[in-house]
């Protein structure tokens, strides 16, 4: 990575990403800032400082090459290896992030759920195990996670949390309806918050 | 709402709301501002500032009234009032939806789901009846639906869209992984877009 990142530029990545992706399904081999920007609803000018920032290498009156810019901003999104995840909490959230195909296709592979629910212990959901709470710890010793994926509901969260960071997961997606914070114990947290986006909507409800 | 409210204060309203229904919870009558800033990981200035802009009512040596503070927020964001949602596509994220405790809570009730799979058909999901598809318009036409959660695979969102549209919905909360933008029509839409979310959690792995 070239230069400095901003975290504005940071939020607007996984977008760059998605739209890439999508025009290289759709054949697209080279697009131009201008097209680019009213693809994503930016002006070229923000198109084309966001991706000096990273390094990339549009040419003028070429553009720049969907696969090259695509393959780059994977790089720097830490997409271009694996991920392992295990998810806690077998629920309705927790069962959607294990079915959902965008994950999958990016290598976020889902090695295990953990679950207090003896209904779903020992079940499967799109073919991953449910294993008991009791299980978590053996099992993160004996195997490399990335990522643990907090599922359970709002009064349970911070002390599966807790127990997550006991036994040394250093990343967590929380989708529990509370902020979870820990960079000052090495955790790398990013939280969810389903109901502040759905929130979000009802604002432009009411005020349009 | 007193002032003009800007898209980065409007982003920030629910994590508000969220924290001063955690401190009502808790039985917290008062904050100080630098108190609210600590918990929200802001500066006090931000926090009086962002509470300046919709109208609030903090007073020097007390603080806020966290019950009168998330009745304010509670209002600008139009939760004193209920929504009535349909989903569209009663797979996992939708089933996740249509369980979530909190949009229960905040007063955003499910009438419906619809599917395409006859397997889906005809069940239910948290007590609200699977609909097929075609009963989609007469169902619009006789219930008065201010939300449509769209929650079908990315390859059908945009004709799903399309045919929301044609209904008259005029807001929808998107999960489809694709950009769906429909203000021009008089449509508010909400992109969620998960795997962004994901995406950002691999981008600060890659670079701690």
């Amino acid at each position: 990575m070239a230069n400095y990142v901003s975290e504005a530029v940071i939020r607007r990545l996984p977008g760059y990403y998605r739209h890439l992706r999508e025009l290289e399904a759709e054949g697209v081999t080279q697009i131009s800032s201008k097209d680019l920007g009213e693809r994503m609803r930016q002006t070229p000018s923000q198109i084309r400082q966001d991706i000096n920032c990273f390094g990339g290498f549009g040419r003028q009156g070429y553009g720049y090459s969907v696969s090259e810019l695509k393959q780059e901003i994977g790089h720097v999104l830490g997409l271009d290896r694996e991920h392992t995840m295990i998810i806690v909490g077998a629920g309705s959230i927790g069962s959607a992030v294990a079915h959902y195909p965008t994950f999958i296709r990016e290598g976020f592979r889902t090695l295990a759920l953990f679950d207090t629910d003896p209904a779903r212990i020992g079940t499967s959901v799109n073919g991953v195990r449910v294993h008991s709470m009791e299980e978590l710890p053996l099992f993160l010793e004996e195997h490399a996670v990335d990522i643990a994926v907090l599922a359970v509901p709002g009064d349970a969260a911070r002390e599966v949390f807790d127990e997550l960071a006991r036994c040394g997961v250093t990343a967590v997606w929380n989708f529990a309806p509370v902020d979870l914070h820990a960079e000052e114990r090495g955790i790398t947290v990013v939280n969810v918050h389903l109901a502040d986006s759905l929130q979000t909507l009802s604002y432009k409800i009411a005020h349009r």
